[in-house]
């Protein structure tokens, strides 16, 4: 089959185009999907350096994320059935790529409202954003959310996911097209990210008491800010931002937040399960909305992935056309 | 009554006896202790200063933790009767004086066993040693857990509520009679943090894998030496510490640890119940064993305040005896 990989770690430009790669078996809690599309998502280009807490065997094909059909399923698969359209988050073999295998838990029902290049914009963008706000923070209906970075495809995801839950949701972007992607997803206030001292016009809309949670994309440089924003006993989740920053833990004391952070490996059975039918849930309800903001065909993944790291602010996600 | 109080904000010398402080009256949910002895704590001297997140109007009776015999109880009084030996953690009408009003909820039975100068060292130390590693922490029988200052008073009653519990209890303290101290109470390791690099020797003696959680003292100076010492998705409580300190919050994409703090005056009812039957039970069993590290007469309540912010790795409570 046709798939880009990689032969050893490096840039994006490592990934070429091979037209003679074994096509995967499926094992018994496994589906094989014939894939049509592929997501683009930061993890893949951190995953092919070679410097990611999983370091691939090589010839390495990358992708979490793709949408297709079930060309086949395992001896212990029950809920899908060959034909049905799917997307995948995260898989076993590699998602830029003309089959793909994945485990059942991690795939899910597409149903007839989605397109495919919009089902592969599925998978790290909404279980990042779920994990984030539902595991990690436990957000409840009737609480603050401030969400940073929401106009990229995590932050749309979470935007879309709070609103549905009842949450209230204020959303950062540094754009104005930015700020107008973060009001039509849902969110209740857009504030700039780029404006001096913004911060003070969200403590006001909290009315001085601050949020219940904040999601956080750049912990690197704004978990100090964070941390004043927070209110009494909030959470603060980490979803991305590595490097040194100063902050003063006497906040811990005076407010009892607490911080902690996300990454998509580190997910149990259990909470796998539980993701994929909640996102299936809302395909169906219609609050999952993913934007696809650029394609790509499958020859251009170094260029999409080049992409996706130049602008983490991307409108949404980039798709490969299997 | 005599009681030891201030009449304007500062510091430790703003504390003098007074012979004519009128007794304070019983409220429905609140017992009168007159009372034997009452503890002295870091807490007491940033709440005289003005400073705490609690400002106290005045004139003000300092004092947290008081032990003596139930003189009255109030008409919702159920547990308590006239004549108990109690403790109290945290009252209404202050610590340093002949009689002392509390929620029932924040007083508990001493029991035959302790002494009243013991009784007065439970309060704060206990209560706030189980806090962290109960409420926020939730530390498990079978979990290892690193306890910063071992030797202090807080640090000592969460050696002892750890290894109650079924915990694997590390300690620090920084002299040889404070390690000798963390062993005595029941550690099963005890390091010192006043050598060079002592927390590889507490990785080495974790496998490598980190403890599963940490209560930090001073969390200002020691975060980001705890989020490398933190087992995946440990848990950090800050019980101490003000002032900036850098930390990489990379490290909560990777490990998924949990940071958050405490303080006891921001604790619900519901945990005052559960905090009062929990000490009672560790008395009756007898972990709970509570030292005195020094007496004073109420009339030097100036000079023990003094010298608890002197030495915070004082080995034990200092006392007042009323």
């Amino acid at each position: 089959m046709k798939a880009a990989r990689i032969h050893k770690y490096g840039g994006p430009d490592e990934v070429k185009l091979d037209t003679n790669v074994p096509k995967p078996a499926v094992g018994d809690t496994q589906v094989l999907i014939k894939a049509a599309t592929a997501g683009v998502n930061p993890v893949d280009v951190i995953t092919i350096s070679g410097n990611f807490i999983f370091k691939p065997p090589l010839p390495w094909i990358p992708g979490w994320d793709a949408a297709g059909v079930v060309e086949d399923v395992g001896a212990k698969v029950t809920r899908l059935k060959k034909g049905e359209r799917v997307f995948c988050a995260g898989n076993v073999s590699g998602a830029f790529a003309q089959y793909v295998v994945a485990e059942e838990k991690q795939t899910g029902r597409l149903g007839p409202k989605l397109t495919f290049a919009e089902g592969s914009g599925l998978g790290v963008p909404y279980y990042t954003a779920f994990k984030a706000a539902m595991h990690a923070a436990r957000v409840k209906a009737g609480e603050s959310i401030l969400i940073h970075g929401a106009s990229g495809a995590v932050g749309m995801a979470a935007v879309q996911l709070c609103k549905a839950m009842g949450v209230h949701v204020l959303g950062t972007a540094g754009t104005d097209t930015g700020l107008t992607l973060v009001k039509d997803n849902g969110a209740d206030l857009a504030f700039n990210h780029s404006e001096k001292r913004y911060e003070d016009k969200i403590m006001a809309a909290t009315g001085g008491g601050g949020v219940d949670v904040i999601l956080e994309m750049v912990g690197n440089v704004n978990l100090s800010r964070d941390l004043q924003l927070i209110a009494k006993k909030g959470r603060i989740v980490i979803i991305g931002g590595v490097g040194e920053t100063k902050i003063d833990p006497g906040v811990f004391l005076f407010k009892m937040p607490v911080v902690t952070g996300v990454n998509l490996p580190n997910t149990s059975e259990a909470e796998w399960w539980e993701m994929t039918a909640a996102i299936e849930a809302g395909i169906r309800l219609g609050w999952v909305r993913p934007v696809v903001a650029k394609e790509y065909p499958l020859s251009q993944a170094a260029q999409a992935l080049t992409d996706i790291m130049a602008n983490r602010n991307n409108p949404g996600n980039l798709i490969l056309n299997i």
